[in-house]
């Protein structure tokens, strides 16, 4: 057993990865949203500037890189590695998104895991001594999610009362080996989890076990318990798959209740916006990470939390197939100290 | 520069991980080409026993996993990482294949260069001390990929002369700290790469420029000529993209013809099985490496070898939209020695 590995299922890195520098950019529903603050750009137009919506979504993805590359103050030359995906088909999103800046790219594929994912594979390139700086981002945009996941926007169908709204947005973090924080401190890889759902308008329930699963396994590996985390927060459970680990763990005796949320709860005034149960989409923790928490952190009102993102590992032909939803969470520590 | 970087863009593993025991289930197509001694299974029925062709990749995956576990004489629960990915919208082959065996799971999308991506990634994994034991997987299916990217089969459209074969099949390699090898010397993460191809049956062109800028980048960096190596291998280029690449380095003044070939070349006998330019699919490569190649370093027929998996990252979204072809291409160093 390597000294980097806690427990069975987690790494804790020796020289945790410090964030030099994030950013996000989202279109105009998430700019009417409570965090509107915290995105560096709102866009107020669907595609962009682009001519179609998955040529918005890579144009986010290319916005939100350079932004963060300014943050951090280095130009993409100096990017050992970009860790990247989408929710495309074939993760286009990403591919032409990134095709201009030259710089060495893992295709990852999470589906609404992926922020997560590529933090993750980022932190242990970095920590790993394989790179000196080293990306992650991802992105979503409801209109190219709608029509590939659900049915075309024109064809205006009714959603159901679980669903949840994709959001339009790339979020992106520079990861480097020396720096002020906050710090990747841990990474726990999620196990694909199961339990039989098969409602694909019913994801954050699907998603549920895969995230107390997850959370449970990193709680055990480090000796720790969910209080001593200023926030733990999943995405994009959306209120229903929230409720679901908040009983699992008050089923544990443990009240979840104080220092809980999910991503996708936090983006959308849910009521006032009418979004059914939240969000959903790679992109939705993505940007709640790279502009309301991590400036939390930056700004002091966090000192510590826990970022587990939850992917449906599904497809409309797997559910036509008559299939369940697997589920996967993948799950950062980031800290403002180094331990 | 840590001491792990070579050059710009290759990474030195410092205890290179040895690949204790590889697998390759494949189709029957695969079985009558000329490697059929190679594979360990070859399926008679295109569906391998499941009932859709979707459901068959997953299970060429669990199959080859399976028998690549067994070869190293492990159990999946020994397993930190397993790192896979496939061709399917959302990567269903993997995600459906894998749910079983409750191992941390990050997926990858690379098109056809999952398995050189894999392969990279669990031997950062392994040599940057996150993981004892880390699994490199992929799979594709001709049936599920026909239907997906071009037409459904019972369409029985024609072949353009330039068109490649998807492969039927799934490898597996597992990684570990201590053994005798063969080793994963050096990775070499690709740029995207894109020059302007925009015939999606034209992928060997398309991906061609990738796979000669990532051998230059590799050969530059570490100071070496194709000559040092038994064999340079990409995939899947086929015969036009063989040739494009075979040219390229004529222009620099260097014959490769003796010591470079490509797996999409090798894997069917062309001519005989009508296969136009020859394979393609994240299988090809997958099992070409699995079966062919790594028991021709176990057997000692070659010492050292440039394993260079290429990827087309386009969708048919990107290619209906007028968009050209992103292309990469990930290499790794596979040596009997450790240097």
């Amino acid at each position: 057993m390597d000294s980097k590995r806690v427990g069975k299922r987690t790494v804790r890195f020796s020289s945790p990865p410090s964030i030099a520098g994030e950013a996000c950019v989202v279109g105009r529903k998430e700019g009417d949203g409570p965090l509107a603050a915290t995105f560096d750009y709102i866009s107020q137009d669907p595609t962009f500037g682009e001519t179609s919506w998955e040529k918005a979504e890579s144009r986010m993805q290319k916005d939100a890189l350079n932004r963060a590359l300014d943050k951090a103050g280095i130009p993409a030359s100096s990017l050992e590695y970009i860790f990247a995906g989408d929710l495309l088909n074939q993760c286009i999103g990403t591919s032409f998104g990134l095709r201009e800046f030259g710089v060495p790219f893992y295709g990852l594929y999470g589906a609404c895991s992926t922020m997560a994912e590529s933090l993750s594979l980022a932190a242990m390139a970095v920590d790993g001594g394989f790179a000196s700086w080293a990306a992650a981002l991802t992105s979503s945009h409801f209109c190219s999610a709608e029509r590939q996941y659900r049915t075309p926007l024109e064809y205006g169908g009714q959603r159901t009362p679980t669903a949840q709204w994709t959001v339009t947005g790339s979020g992106a973090c520079i990861l480097t080996r020396d720096g002020p924080g906050p710090y990747i401190t841990h990474a726990t890889a999620g196990k694909i989890v199961d339990k039989g759902i098969k409602d694909a308008a019913n994801m954050g329930a699907a998603m549920a076990p895969a995230a107390y699963e997850t959370l449970v396994s990193f709680f055990t590996d480090t000796n720790t318990t969910p209080r001593q985390y200023d926030l733990i927060v999943t995405g994009d459970l959306g209120l229903l798959g929230k409720e679901i680990v908040t009983d699992f763990f008050a089923k544990d005796g443990l009240d979840v209740s104080a220092n809980y949320t999910d991503c996708g709860v936090l983006i959308y005034d849910i009521e006032k916006q009418d979004m059914h149960m939240g969000a959903s989409g790679c992109g939705c923790s993505a940007v709640v990470l790279a502009g309301h928490l991590l400036s939390g952190l930056r700004e002091g009102r966090y000192g510590k939390i826990l970022f587990a993102g939850t992917g449906a590992l599904l497809s409309p032909v797997s559910t036509q197939q008559g299939e369940s939803i697997p589920s996967v969470c993948h799950l950062v520590c980031i800290s403002n100290g180094k331990d």
